[in-house]
Protein backbone atom coordinates (compact mmCIF):
# COMPACT_ATOMS: atom_id res chain seq x y z
CA UNK A 1 0.00 0.00 0.00
CA UNK A 2 1.56 3.20 -0.64
CA UNK A 3 0.35 6.57 0.83
CA UNK A 4 1.42 9.91 -0.97
CA UNK A 5 1.21 13.10 0.76
CA UNK A 6 1.01 16.57 -1.38
CA UNK A 7 1.51 19.92 0.24
CA UNK A 8 -1.06 22.47 -1.34
CA UNK A 9 -4.40 22.55 -3.67
CA UNK A 10 -1.62 23.15 -6.57
CA UNK A 11 0.66 20.27 -6.22
CA UNK A 12 -2.75 17.87 -6.14
CA UNK A 13 -2.16 15.14 -9.18
CA UNK A 14 -3.78 14.86 -12.27
CA UNK A 15 -7.03 13.20 -12.83
CA UNK A 16 -5.13 10.23 -14.58
CA UNK A 17 -1.98 10.39 -11.83
CA UNK A 18 -5.49 9.92 -8.91
CA UNK A 19 -7.04 6.75 -11.17
CA UNK A 20 -7.48 3.86 -8.72
CA UNK A 21 -6.54 5.84 -5.99
CA UNK A 22 -8.24 7.00 -2.44
CA UNK A 23 -8.04 11.04 -2.12
CA UNK A 24 -8.01 12.47 0.89
CA UNK A 25 -8.61 15.58 1.67
CA UNK A 26 -7.39 18.20 4.64
CA UNK A 27 -8.11 21.95 5.35
CA UNK A 28 -7.61 21.35 8.93
CA UNK A 29 -8.32 25.28 9.13
CA UNK A 30 -11.42 25.32 9.02
CA UNK A 31 -13.44 23.59 5.50
CA UNK A 32 -12.73 20.21 6.36
CA UNK A 33 -13.19 20.23 10.30
CA UNK A 34 -16.28 22.31 9.24
CA UNK A 35 -17.62 19.67 6.93
CA UNK A 36 -17.24 16.99 9.20
CA UNK A 37 -19.24 18.65 12.17
CA UNK A 38 -21.80 20.53 9.92
CA UNK A 39 -22.80 16.43 8.62
CA UNK A 40 -22.48 14.94 12.27
CA UNK A 41 -24.84 17.74 13.16
CA UNK A 42 -27.78 16.39 11.09
CA UNK A 43 -27.15 18.32 7.69
CA UNK A 44 -28.28 16.63 4.58
CA UNK A 45 -25.10 16.75 2.74
CA UNK A 46 -22.44 19.51 2.52
CA UNK A 47 -21.93 20.89 -1.27
CA UNK A 48 -18.52 21.90 -2.48
CA UNK A 49 -18.31 25.41 -4.63
CA UNK A 50 -15.64 27.25 -6.35
CA UNK A 51 -17.62 30.55 -6.13
CA UNK A 52 -19.71 32.49 -4.27
CA UNK A 53 -22.16 33.11 -7.47
CA UNK A 54 -22.00 29.15 -8.09
CA UNK A 55 -23.47 28.80 -4.83
CA UNK A 56 -25.86 31.42 -4.92
CA UNK A 57 -27.21 30.32 -8.44
CA UNK A 58 -27.70 26.93 -7.00
CA UNK A 59 -29.69 28.17 -3.99
CA UNK A 60 -31.67 30.46 -6.55
CA UNK A 61 -32.98 27.30 -8.35
CA UNK A 62 -34.65 25.80 -6.08
CA UNK A 63 -35.81 27.73 -3.37
CA UNK A 64 -37.79 25.52 -2.06
CA UNK A 65 -34.69 23.25 -0.70
CA UNK A 66 -34.08 26.04 2.70
CA UNK A 67 -30.22 25.66 1.20
CA UNK A 68 -27.86 26.79 4.12
CA UNK A 69 -25.04 29.37 2.61
CA UNK A 70 -21.94 28.99 3.65
CA UNK A 71 -18.16 30.04 3.06
CA UNK A 72 -15.03 32.45 3.97
CA UNK A 73 -13.22 34.74 1.88
CA UNK A 74 -9.75 35.75 3.41
CA UNK A 75 -11.02 34.18 6.64
CA UNK A 76 -14.29 36.47 6.47
CA UNK A 77 -17.77 35.54 5.90
CA UNK A 78 -18.99 36.09 2.38
CA UNK A 79 -21.69 38.78 1.89
CA UNK A 80 -25.32 37.54 1.68
CA UNK A 81 -24.72 34.28 3.12
CA UNK A 82 -25.90 32.44 6.27
CA UNK A 83 -22.49 31.29 7.75
CA UNK A 84 -19.06 31.33 7.70
CA UNK A 85 -16.61 29.03 7.79
CA UNK A 86 -16.30 28.37 11.69
CA UNK A 87 -17.23 24.93 12.64
CA UNK A 88 -18.82 26.15 15.53
CA UNK A 89 -21.65 27.84 13.62
CA UNK A 90 -22.88 24.70 12.08
CA UNK A 91 -25.23 23.84 15.08
CA UNK A 92 -27.63 21.31 14.65
CA UNK A 93 -30.48 24.02 14.89
CA UNK A 94 -29.07 25.59 11.84
CA UNK A 95 -27.97 22.77 9.93
CA UNK A 96 -29.89 19.26 10.59
CA UNK A 97 -32.07 17.99 7.51
CA UNK A 98 -30.24 21.47 5.33
CA UNK A 99 -28.26 21.20 2.47
CA UNK A 100 -25.10 23.22 3.02
CA UNK A 101 -23.30 24.88 -0.05
CA UNK A 102 -20.15 25.94 0.85
CA UNK A 103 -17.00 28.20 -0.86
CA UNK A 104 -13.91 28.74 0.74
CA UNK A 105 -10.37 29.98 -0.14
CA UNK A 106 -8.83 26.52 -0.23
CA UNK A 107 -10.53 23.40 1.27
CA UNK A 108 -13.27 23.28 -1.43
CA UNK A 109 -10.44 23.96 -4.49
CA UNK A 110 -8.67 21.23 -3.38
CA UNK A 111 -11.99 18.78 -2.77
CA UNK A 112 -12.93 20.02 -6.53
CA UNK A 113 -9.58 19.24 -7.87
CA UNK A 114 -9.14 15.86 -6.26
CA UNK A 115 -12.59 15.04 -7.15
CA UNK A 116 -11.62 12.32 -10.18
CA UNK A 117 -10.05 9.98 -7.43
CA UNK A 118 -11.81 6.54 -7.35
CA UNK A 119 -13.50 7.83 -3.89
CA UNK A 120 -12.46 11.13 -2.01
CA UNK A 121 -12.79 11.04 1.81
CA UNK A 122 -12.02 14.45 3.95
CA UNK A 123 -10.34 14.70 6.90
CA UNK A 124 -9.31 16.99 9.92
CA UNK A 125 -7.84 16.25 13.45
CA UNK A 126 -11.42 15.87 14.54
CA UNK A 127 -11.45 12.48 12.30
CA UNK A 128 -8.12 11.64 11.61
CA UNK A 129 -8.15 8.03 13.13
CA UNK A 130 -11.52 6.96 11.54
CA UNK A 131 -10.17 8.16 8.33
CA UNK A 132 -7.21 5.78 9.06
CA UNK A 133 -9.19 2.93 9.79
CA UNK A 134 -11.46 3.70 6.01
CA UNK A 135 -8.20 3.62 4.45
CA UNK A 136 -6.59 0.58 5.94
CA UNK A 137 -9.97 -1.10 5.56
CA UNK A 138 -10.06 -0.41 1.78
CA UNK A 139 -6.49 -1.23 1.06
CA UNK A 140 -6.02 0.88 -2.12
CA UNK A 141 -3.18 3.25 -2.80
CA UNK A 142 -3.79 6.85 -1.33
CA UNK A 143 -2.84 10.64 -2.06
CA UNK A 144 -3.75 12.42 0.95
CA UNK A 145 -4.16 16.11 -0.77
CA UNK A 146 -3.51 19.05 2.04
CA UNK A 147 -5.23 22.12 0.75
CA UNK A 148 -2.74 24.16 2.43
CA UNK A 149 -3.15 27.55 2.74
CA UNK A 150 -3.60 30.17 -0.89
CA UNK A 151 -1.05 27.41 -2.53
CA UNK A 152 1.74 27.25 0.30
CA UNK A 153 2.61 24.60 2.74
CA UNK A 154 0.76 24.28 6.27
CA UNK A 155 1.73 23.37 9.05
CA UNK A 156 -1.47 21.80 10.37
CA UNK A 157 -2.65 20.00 7.40
CA UNK A 158 0.63 18.48 6.68
CA UNK A 159 0.40 17.74 10.84
CA UNK A 160 -2.99 16.09 10.29
CA UNK A 161 -1.52 13.76 7.00
CA UNK A 162 1.11 12.76 9.19
CA UNK A 163 -1.25 11.41 11.89
CA UNK A 164 -2.99 9.57 9.17
CA UNK A 165 -0.16 7.81 8.05
CA UNK A 166 1.04 7.18 11.76
CA UNK A 167 -2.20 5.38 12.31
CA UNK A 168 -2.12 3.43 9.26
CA UNK A 169 1.69 2.20 9.95
CA UNK A 170 0.11 0.97 13.43
CA UNK A 171 -2.40 -0.71 11.11
CA UNK A 172 -0.70 -2.77 8.43
CA UNK A 173 3.36 -3.12 7.72
CA UNK A 174 4.74 -2.34 4.71
CA UNK A 175 3.38 0.75 4.17
CA UNK A 176 5.42 2.70 1.37
CA UNK A 177 5.20 7.52 1.07
CA UNK A 178 6.74 9.73 -0.35
CA UNK A 179 9.26 12.47 0.90
CA UNK A 180 6.84 14.39 2.61
CA UNK A 181 5.02 11.31 3.83
CA UNK A 182 8.25 10.99 6.18
CA UNK A 183 8.15 14.23 7.33
CA UNK A 184 4.67 14.73 7.89
CA UNK A 185 5.15 11.51 10.08
CA UNK A 186 7.65 13.12 12.10
CA UNK A 187 5.97 16.66 12.73
CA UNK A 188 2.68 14.25 13.71
CA UNK A 189 5.01 12.41 16.33
CA UNK A 190 6.62 15.75 17.58
CA UNK A 191 3.56 16.81 18.44
CA UNK A 192 1.51 14.00 19.35
CA UNK A 193 -1.50 14.86 21.64
CA UNK A 194 -1.11 18.25 21.35
CA UNK A 195 -2.57 19.53 18.13
CA UNK A 196 -3.43 22.97 19.92
CA UNK A 197 0.39 23.39 20.13
CA UNK A 198 0.21 22.79 16.25
CA UNK A 199 -2.79 25.33 15.39
CA UNK A 200 -0.81 28.24 17.24
CA UNK A 201 2.85 27.68 15.75
CA UNK A 202 1.30 27.73 12.50
CA UNK A 203 0.18 30.95 10.23
CA UNK A 204 -2.81 30.20 9.23
CA UNK A 205 -3.85 29.48 13.02
CA UNK A 206 -2.05 32.84 13.99
CA UNK A 207 -4.00 34.70 11.32
CA UNK A 208 -7.22 33.21 12.57
CA UNK A 209 -6.34 34.06 16.72
CA UNK A 210 -5.80 37.90 15.41
CA UNK A 211 -9.10 37.21 14.11
CA UNK A 212 -10.86 36.73 17.33
CA UNK A 213 -11.23 33.29 16.33
CA UNK A 214 -9.22 30.86 19.06
CA UNK A 215 -12.56 28.91 20.08
CA UNK A 216 -12.25 28.03 16.30
CA UNK A 217 -8.59 26.58 16.89
CA UNK A 218 -9.39 25.16 20.15
CA UNK A 219 -12.19 23.04 18.90
CA UNK A 220 -10.33 22.37 15.32
CA UNK A 221 -7.61 20.72 17.85
CA UNK A 222 -9.22 18.30 19.28
CA UNK A 223 -8.06 14.77 17.98
CA UNK A 224 -10.44 11.67 17.02
CA UNK A 225 -13.78 12.71 18.52
CA UNK A 226 -15.80 12.07 15.61
CA UNK A 227 -15.85 8.34 14.14
CA UNK A 228 -17.57 10.09 11.11
CA UNK A 229 -15.91 9.78 7.61
CA UNK A 230 -17.44 12.81 4.81
CA UNK A 231 -17.31 11.35 1.37
CA UNK A 232 -18.10 12.99 -1.75
CA UNK A 233 -20.20 10.95 -3.77
CA UNK A 234 -21.29 12.93 -7.06
CA UNK A 235 -20.62 16.65 -6.18
CA UNK A 236 -22.13 16.08 -2.71
CA UNK A 237 -20.24 14.97 0.80
CA UNK A 238 -22.82 13.08 2.94
CA UNK A 239 -21.34 10.41 5.30
CA UNK A 240 -21.03 6.71 5.56
CA UNK A 241 -18.20 4.28 4.40
CA UNK A 242 -16.98 3.56 1.11
CA UNK A 243 -18.94 0.91 -0.91
CA UNK B 1 13.92 40.05 7.72
CA UNK B 2 11.63 37.63 6.58
CA UNK B 3 12.90 34.03 5.22
CA UNK B 4 9.91 32.04 3.28
CA UNK B 5 10.24 28.40 2.06
CA UNK B 6 8.15 27.62 -0.81
CA UNK B 7 8.46 23.85 -1.77
CA UNK B 8 8.45 23.55 -5.15
CA UNK B 9 8.69 25.12 -8.53
CA UNK B 10 4.76 25.14 -8.41
CA UNK B 11 4.79 27.40 -5.36
CA UNK B 12 6.85 30.03 -6.07
CA UNK B 13 5.14 33.28 -5.77
CA UNK B 14 4.45 35.46 -8.91
CA UNK B 15 6.73 37.85 -9.99
CA UNK B 16 5.28 40.77 -7.64
CA UNK B 17 5.24 38.71 -4.62
CA UNK B 18 8.91 38.58 -5.34
CA UNK B 19 9.48 41.95 -6.28
CA UNK B 20 11.96 43.66 -3.95
CA UNK B 21 12.66 40.09 -2.42
CA UNK B 22 15.97 37.75 -2.68
CA UNK B 23 15.30 34.66 -4.27
CA UNK B 24 17.66 31.26 -3.45
CA UNK B 25 16.69 28.82 -5.86
CA UNK B 26 17.71 25.36 -4.85
CA UNK B 27 18.04 21.67 -6.45
CA UNK B 28 20.49 19.68 -4.99
CA UNK B 29 19.81 16.83 -6.87
CA UNK B 30 21.49 17.97 -9.13
CA UNK B 31 21.30 21.28 -11.17
CA UNK B 32 22.89 23.77 -8.25
CA UNK B 33 25.05 21.79 -7.22
CA UNK B 34 26.36 21.18 -10.75
CA UNK B 35 25.47 24.84 -11.78
CA UNK B 36 27.52 26.06 -8.93
CA UNK B 37 30.45 22.81 -9.68
CA UNK B 38 30.92 23.96 -13.57
CA UNK B 39 31.47 27.85 -12.30
CA UNK B 40 33.64 26.61 -9.75
CA UNK B 41 35.75 24.99 -12.23
CA UNK B 42 36.22 27.90 -14.47
CA UNK B 43 33.00 27.68 -16.92
CA UNK B 44 32.37 31.14 -18.43
CA UNK B 45 28.72 31.31 -17.29
CA UNK B 46 25.60 29.07 -16.69
CA UNK B 47 22.61 29.84 -18.94
CA UNK B 48 19.75 27.74 -18.06
CA UNK B 49 17.05 26.99 -20.67
CA UNK B 50 13.25 25.25 -20.52
CA UNK B 51 14.19 23.30 -23.33
CA UNK B 52 16.93 21.41 -25.17
CA UNK B 53 15.69 23.02 -28.37
CA UNK B 54 16.12 26.75 -26.98
CA UNK B 55 19.68 25.52 -25.82
CA UNK B 56 20.45 23.81 -29.10
CA UNK B 57 19.29 26.88 -31.01
CA UNK B 58 21.30 29.36 -29.30
CA UNK B 59 24.31 26.86 -29.35
CA UNK B 60 23.44 27.00 -33.27
CA UNK B 61 23.80 30.72 -33.42
CA UNK B 62 26.92 31.55 -32.83
CA UNK B 63 29.09 28.53 -33.05
CA UNK B 64 32.35 30.05 -32.58
CA UNK B 65 31.26 30.13 -28.73
CA UNK B 66 32.18 26.32 -27.41
CA UNK B 67 29.25 26.11 -25.85
CA UNK B 68 28.99 23.30 -23.56
CA UNK B 69 25.69 21.14 -23.41
CA UNK B 70 24.32 19.84 -20.65
CA UNK B 71 21.29 18.71 -18.89
CA UNK B 72 18.51 15.69 -18.05
CA UNK B 73 15.42 14.58 -18.35
CA UNK B 74 14.64 11.83 -16.10
CA UNK B 75 17.97 12.07 -14.90
CA UNK B 76 19.38 10.94 -18.12
CA UNK B 77 21.71 12.95 -20.61
CA UNK B 78 19.75 14.32 -23.56
CA UNK B 79 20.77 13.01 -26.94
CA UNK B 80 22.69 15.14 -28.56
CA UNK B 81 23.99 17.10 -25.22
CA UNK B 82 27.77 17.15 -24.52
CA UNK B 83 27.13 16.84 -20.71
CA UNK B 84 24.25 14.98 -18.53
CA UNK B 85 23.39 16.80 -15.56
CA UNK B 86 26.03 15.41 -13.02
CA UNK B 87 28.27 18.04 -11.41
CA UNK B 88 31.25 15.25 -11.56
CA UNK B 89 31.15 15.44 -15.67
CA UNK B 90 31.86 19.37 -15.12
CA UNK B 91 35.68 19.41 -14.71
CA UNK B 92 37.80 21.83 -15.51
CA UNK B 93 39.10 20.21 -18.69
CA UNK B 94 35.42 20.35 -20.02
CA UNK B 95 33.93 23.50 -19.00
CA UNK B 96 37.21 25.95 -18.58
CA UNK B 97 36.48 28.96 -20.13
CA UNK B 98 33.28 28.01 -21.76
CA UNK B 99 29.28 29.09 -21.41
CA UNK B 100 27.07 26.53 -20.39
CA UNK B 101 23.93 25.92 -21.76
CA UNK B 102 21.66 23.95 -19.10
CA UNK B 103 18.46 22.59 -19.03
CA UNK B 104 16.72 20.11 -16.52
CA UNK B 105 14.07 18.80 -15.32
CA UNK B 106 13.52 20.68 -12.48
CA UNK B 107 16.35 22.97 -11.38
CA UNK B 108 16.33 25.49 -14.45
CA UNK B 109 12.55 25.05 -14.66
CA UNK B 110 12.69 26.93 -10.81
CA UNK B 111 15.37 29.66 -11.95
CA UNK B 112 13.10 30.57 -14.74
CA UNK B 113 10.15 31.51 -12.83
CA UNK B 114 12.09 32.90 -9.76
CA UNK B 115 14.23 35.43 -11.71
CA UNK B 116 11.54 38.41 -11.57
CA UNK B 117 13.12 38.79 -7.94
CA UNK B 118 15.31 41.70 -7.31
CA UNK B 119 18.09 39.08 -7.01
CA UNK B 120 18.60 35.37 -7.75
CA UNK B 121 21.30 33.32 -5.96
CA UNK B 122 21.36 29.52 -6.48
CA UNK B 123 22.41 27.07 -3.22
CA UNK B 124 22.75 23.61 -2.99
CA UNK B 125 23.99 21.88 0.00
CA UNK B 126 27.91 22.87 -0.92
CA UNK B 127 27.51 26.58 -0.53
CA UNK B 128 24.62 26.72 2.38
CA UNK B 129 26.56 28.35 4.78
CA UNK B 130 28.46 30.80 1.97
CA UNK B 131 24.57 31.61 0.61
CA UNK B 132 23.51 32.74 4.53
CA UNK B 133 25.93 34.79 4.74
CA UNK B 134 25.62 37.18 1.70
CA UNK B 135 21.84 36.86 2.79
CA UNK B 136 22.84 38.21 6.15
CA UNK B 137 24.76 41.08 4.61
CA UNK B 138 22.11 41.78 1.81
CA UNK B 139 19.77 42.32 4.84
CA UNK B 140 16.66 42.05 2.71
CA UNK B 141 13.72 39.76 2.91
CA UNK B 142 14.56 36.61 1.15
CA UNK B 143 11.86 33.78 -0.79
CA UNK B 144 13.80 30.34 -0.62
CA UNK B 145 12.70 28.25 -3.95
CA UNK B 146 13.18 25.28 -3.76
CA UNK B 147 12.97 23.43 -7.19
CA UNK B 148 11.29 20.08 -5.81
CA UNK B 149 10.57 16.93 -8.05
CA UNK B 150 8.47 17.02 -10.44
CA UNK B 151 6.16 18.95 -9.11
CA UNK B 152 6.64 17.36 -5.78
CA UNK B 153 8.32 18.36 -2.06
CA UNK B 154 11.55 16.67 -2.18
CA UNK B 155 13.13 16.06 1.15
CA UNK B 156 16.91 17.29 0.05
CA UNK B 157 15.64 20.74 -1.00
CA UNK B 158 14.11 21.26 2.18
CA UNK B 159 16.85 20.26 4.16
CA UNK B 160 19.24 22.63 2.56
CA UNK B 161 16.53 25.42 2.96
CA UNK B 162 16.54 24.75 6.42
CA UNK B 163 20.59 24.58 6.73
CA UNK B 164 20.24 28.12 5.36
CA UNK B 165 17.81 29.18 7.48
CA UNK B 166 19.81 27.77 10.44
CA UNK B 167 22.81 29.55 9.90
CA UNK B 168 21.30 32.83 9.09
CA UNK B 169 19.17 32.13 12.60
CA UNK B 170 22.91 32.14 14.22
CA UNK B 171 24.22 35.26 12.56
CA UNK B 172 20.80 37.47 13.26
CA UNK B 173 17.88 37.61 15.71
CA UNK B 174 14.33 38.05 14.97
CA UNK B 175 14.03 35.91 11.91
CA UNK B 176 10.36 35.49 10.88
CA UNK B 177 9.75 32.34 8.75
CA UNK B 178 6.57 30.81 7.20
CA UNK B 179 5.62 27.06 7.95
CA UNK B 180 7.70 25.43 5.48
CA UNK B 181 10.55 26.99 6.88
CA UNK B 182 9.64 26.12 10.71
CA UNK B 183 9.66 22.74 9.26
CA UNK B 184 12.63 23.01 7.41
CA UNK B 185 14.76 24.12 10.02
CA UNK B 186 14.00 21.46 12.28
CA UNK B 187 14.67 19.24 9.68
CA UNK B 188 17.94 20.30 8.77
CA UNK B 189 18.52 20.31 11.97
CA UNK B 190 17.73 16.67 12.82
CA UNK B 191 20.27 15.64 10.04
CA UNK B 192 23.25 17.72 11.00
CA UNK B 193 26.41 16.63 9.91
CA UNK B 194 24.81 13.77 7.92
CA UNK B 195 23.76 15.44 4.43
CA UNK B 196 24.41 11.80 2.81
CA UNK B 197 21.39 10.33 5.08
CA UNK B 198 18.96 13.08 3.64
CA UNK B 199 20.22 11.73 -0.17
CA UNK B 200 20.07 8.27 0.74
CA UNK B 201 16.66 8.95 2.01
CA UNK B 202 15.00 11.23 -0.14
CA UNK B 203 13.12 9.49 -3.15
CA UNK B 204 15.19 11.43 -6.05
CA UNK B 205 18.07 10.07 -4.27
CA UNK B 206 17.00 6.58 -4.35
CA UNK B 207 16.15 6.63 -8.02
CA UNK B 208 19.83 8.02 -9.26
CA UNK B 209 21.34 5.88 -6.50
CA UNK B 210 19.56 2.94 -8.61
CA UNK B 211 20.88 4.82 -11.67
CA UNK B 212 24.05 3.68 -10.13
CA UNK B 213 24.95 7.43 -9.95
CA UNK B 214 25.78 6.77 -5.95
CA UNK B 215 29.21 9.26 -6.73
CA UNK B 216 26.77 11.91 -7.50
CA UNK B 217 25.25 11.66 -4.17
CA UNK B 218 28.41 11.26 -2.46
CA UNK B 219 29.44 14.89 -3.94
CA UNK B 220 26.05 16.64 -3.82
CA UNK B 221 26.21 15.59 0.25
CA UNK B 222 29.30 17.44 0.82
CA UNK B 223 28.76 20.48 2.98
CA UNK B 224 29.76 24.15 2.44
CA UNK B 225 32.69 23.46 0.07
CA UNK B 226 32.71 26.23 -1.64
CA UNK B 227 32.49 29.77 -0.40
CA UNK B 228 31.27 30.57 -4.10
CA UNK B 229 27.66 32.24 -4.96
CA UNK B 230 25.91 31.60 -8.26
CA UNK B 231 23.83 34.89 -9.37
CA UNK B 232 21.55 34.97 -12.20
CA UNK B 233 22.12 38.38 -14.34
CA UNK B 234 20.28 38.83 -17.77
CA UNK B 235 19.74 35.26 -18.16
CA UNK B 236 23.34 34.18 -17.31
CA UNK B 237 24.83 32.50 -14.31
CA UNK B 238 27.80 33.70 -13.01
CA UNK B 239 30.33 34.09 -9.28
CA UNK B 240 29.95 36.85 -7.54
CA UNK B 241 28.51 39.18 -4.89
CA UNK B 242 25.26 40.45 -5.04
CA UNK B 243 25.60 44.29 -5.48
Amino acid sequence: MRVDVYPTVLNIPSPEDLAGRIAVVIDVLRATSTILTALANGAEAVVPFLTPEEAFETARKEPGRRFVLGGERNAVRISGFDLGNSPLEYTPERVAGRPVLLTTTNGTRAIRQASEAEALLTASFLNAPAVARELHRLGKDVAICCAGTRGQFSLEDTACAGAILAALREMRNGLVTNDLGHVAAELYRRHEGRMLDVLRRSEHGQNLFSLGLEADLIYCSQFGTFDLIPRLREGQITLGKCA
